[in-house]
C-alpha cells in the first residue's frame, strides 16, 4: 500500500515526521511519499494544492496530513481566497471525496483534570462527531461578494445527507447505538430536508439505532453542560465545524485529538490542532494527535485494526509516562516519539 | 409610556406575571397591555403572531416577551413552518425591527460553583454578546425545499453589518472597550464582507475601540476554555444563535439570563430560557430572567437607568436570600417575586 504524507505548515512537518516514524515501525511494508500542501506549497509552487500533490494522491491508499496555515496576521491570509492555505485543504478534501469527518472526543481516565469542565462533568465523556465535509455552505458555487452585498448558499441533497448519515449509523453500531442528528429545522428548510432524510434512513435500514434530533443551539449548550448524554453526533458541515471544535476543548488538550475523513476512495487523516506557528521548528510540539491520526489511518484507511490498537495503546502509555508541555509535562517531540516507539516494543 | 407584554407559552405567563408585578412597583405610571403570541396564539387565533398583537405594538414603547413554543414532540412542531410558535417570534422581531440582540453573560461573585466550568475559569466572566437578529440565513427569501434538495441563503449587506456593529462599539465604550467580531472569513464570502465592514467602521468612527476578528470555530472553543478573554462579542445571526446559547451555560443557570433586542423602534425584552413545558403551571419557575429582562426594558426601552439599577440590585439580593430550585434553593415563583418586591423597598 501507498501513503501520501502532506506535512504542510507550522508544526505540521515535526508532528508528521513523528507519525511517519511510528508508521514505519508498525507497517514497514507501506510506501510513504511526501508532498506539498498549504502555505508552503503556495510559496514553492504558487498553488496551495499543487498538481504534483494531486497526482500523487490518485493511487494512494490514504493520506496523512499535518497542518496548514500561518499565523493570524500571516501574509497568506491576504491572498485571494483560492490561493490561501485553507483553500488547499478544502481542495484536498474535495479531491479525495472525503464526505465524512470523524472526530472522536474522549476524556481518558485520570486526565479529567486537564478539562476546563468540572471533573465530574468531564469524566467518562466519549463522543464521536460525524461531520459532513463536502456539502452545505462550504462548497456551494452559488456565492459572491460584490460591492456592499455578499451571500453564500447552504444546500444539501438527499444523497449527500444519506451517505454521511450511513457512516454515523455504522459507527453507532460499533458503539452505544445512539445517534443525535443536529439541525436548525425550526428555521431552515435545508435542515428540514436533513432531518427528514436522516429519520427516513434510520427507519428503513437502521432500526436498531436510537436516533434523536436536536437544534444546533441546544447541542452547543448540552455538549458543555452534560456531554455524557451524547454517543454519536451527526451534523452538516458548518454546524460540524463549530461543534467539533467546541467538543474538542472538553479533553483539555487539542494535542491529543486525531481525525479521519472518509469517502469512497482514499481517506484523509489529520490531527485537529492548528499549525501553531509560535512554537514551530522548536521540536516541542506534541505529536500525539498526529500519531493517533496515523492510528486511525491504520484502522480505517488500511484496515489493520491490530496495528491501530497497538499504536493507540503505545500513545496512552507515552502520555502517562512522558507527557508533553501542553499536558503539564516536560517531554519534547523527540522524547515523546521515542516513548511511543519504545512502548510499541 | 406603553408596554406590551406577550406572555406566550409554557412558563412564559408565570414569569411574565412576576416581571409585571415588579414593573408596576418601580414604574407605576406605565400602561401595560397584554397580548397573544406563539402556540397559544395559534390555538386561539390560528396565527402565532395575530394581527391584534401586531396592531398593539405599533404605539408601544417596549415589548416584554415571556417564552414561546411547546415540548419537543408538541403537535405545534408539525404545523407548516409559518404557523409554528417560532414563526411568531421571528415575525415579532421583524415587525419591531430589532436588529441587535444583546445578551449579557455574567458569572456573579459567589455563584461560580453553579458553572459547569471549573470555578477558576468561570470566575469573573463578563461578556456581552451582540447578535445580528434580522439578517443572514434566518430571513433571506431565497430559500426552498423541493423534493430531494433544499437550500437557504446567508446574505448580508453593508448597512445591515454597520447598524449592528455600531451597537457593539457603543456597548464596548460603556464597558472595557474591546470587541471581538466573529466570522468564517476563511471560507465564506459573506464573512469577508462582514469582516471588512466591521473593520472599516471601527477605523472610521470608533478608533478608541480595540477590535479583533476571530473564526467562529475558534470562538466556540475559547468561550469555554478561556471566557475571560472576551468583552463584547459581535456576531451575525446564525453564529450568534449558537454562541449566545453556548455562552449562556457558563453561569450555570439559564434562569437568571435576560436579553434585549434593539432596533430603531420599540425594543423587545425577554428571558433567554425556553418555555419549559415540563414545569409550566406549577408555580416553581424561576422568574429572575424575566424580571432582569424588565430591568433591561427600563434601561434600554424607557431610558430609566435608576429604576433599572434598582431592579438589578433587588434581584441580586433575592437570588442570594431566596434561591429558586434551579439554583439549588427552595423558593417558588411567588416567594422569589416577593423577595424582589421586598428588596425594592
Ligand atoms: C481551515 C478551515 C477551512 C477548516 C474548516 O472550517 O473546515 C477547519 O476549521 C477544520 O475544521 O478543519
Ligand atoms: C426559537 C428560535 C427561532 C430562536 C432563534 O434561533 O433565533 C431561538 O433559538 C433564539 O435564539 O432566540
Amino acid at each position: 500500500p501507498k501513503i501520501v504524507t502532506l506535512p504542510g505548515d507550522g508544526i505540521g512537518p515535526e508532528v508528521t515526521a513523528a507519525a511517519v516514524e511510528v508508521l514505519r515501525e508498525v507497517a514497514p511494508d507501506v510506501t510513504i511519499e511526501e508532498h506539498a500542501i498549504g502555505g508552503g506549497a503556495y510559496e514553492d509552487h504558487a498553488d496551495p494544492f499543487p498538481q504534483r500533490t494531486r497526482d500523487a494522491l490518485k493511487d494512494a491508499d490514504a493520506a496523512l496530513l499535518g497542518t496548514v496555515g500561518g499565523a493570524h496576521d500571516s501574509a497568506w491570509n491576504k491572498l485571494p481566497r483560492h490561493l490561501r492555505p485553507e483553500s488547499g485543504l478544502l481542495a484536498l478534501r474535495r479531491e479525495l471525496g472525503c464526505y465524512a469527518n470523524l472526530r472522536p472526543v474522549r476524556v481518558l481516565p485520570g486526565l479529567e483534570h486537564l478539562s476546563p469542565l468540572k471533573a465530574e462533568i468531564a469524566r467518562g465523556v466519549d463522543i464521536l462527531i460525524v461531520r459532513e465535509l463536502l456539502g452545505g455552505i462550504y462548497f456551494d458555487q452559488d456565492r459572491r461578494i460584490n460591492g456592499d452585498t455578499a451571500y453564500n448558499t447552504m444546500r444539501y441533497t438527499t444523497p449527500e445527507v444519506e451517505r454521511v448519515a450511513k457512516v454515523a449509523f455504522w459507527a453507532a453500531e460499533q458503539r452505544r447505538g445512539r445517534v443525535t442528528s443536529v439541525d436548525k429545522a425550526n428555521v431552515l428548510e435545508v435542515s428540514e430536508l436533513w432531518r427528514r432524510d436522516v429519520q427516513a434512513l434510520r427507519d428503513r435500514d437502521y432500526r436498531s439505532i436510537h436516533l434523536n434530533h436536536e437544534y444546533v443551539d441546544s447541542v452547543a449548550m448540552l455538549v458543555v453542560a452534560n456531554p455524557s448524554r451524547y454517543d454519536v453526533i451527526l451534523t452538516e458541515n458548518l454546524f460540524g465545524d463549530i461543534l467539533s471544535d467546541l467538543a474538542a476543548v472538553i479533553p483539555g488538550s487539542l494535542g491529543v485529538m486525531p481525525s479521519a475523513s472518509l469517502g469512497d476512495g482514499a481517506g484523509l487523516f489529520e490531527p485537529i490542532h492548528g499549525s501553531a506557528p509560535d512554537i514551530a521548528g522548536q521540536g516541542v510540539a506534541n505529536p500525539a494527535a498526529a500519531i493517533l491520526s496515523a492510528g486511525m489511518l491504520l484502522r480505517h484507511g488500511l484496515k489493520r485494526p491490530d496495528a491501530a490498537n497497538h499504536v493507540d495503546r503505545a500513545v496512552a502509555i507515552a502520555l502517562r509516562e512522558h507527557p508533553t508541555r501542553d499536558l503539564g509535562g516536560k517531554a519534547d517531540t523527540r522524547t515523546f516519539t521515542h516513548a511511543v516507539l519504545e512502548a510499541l516494543g
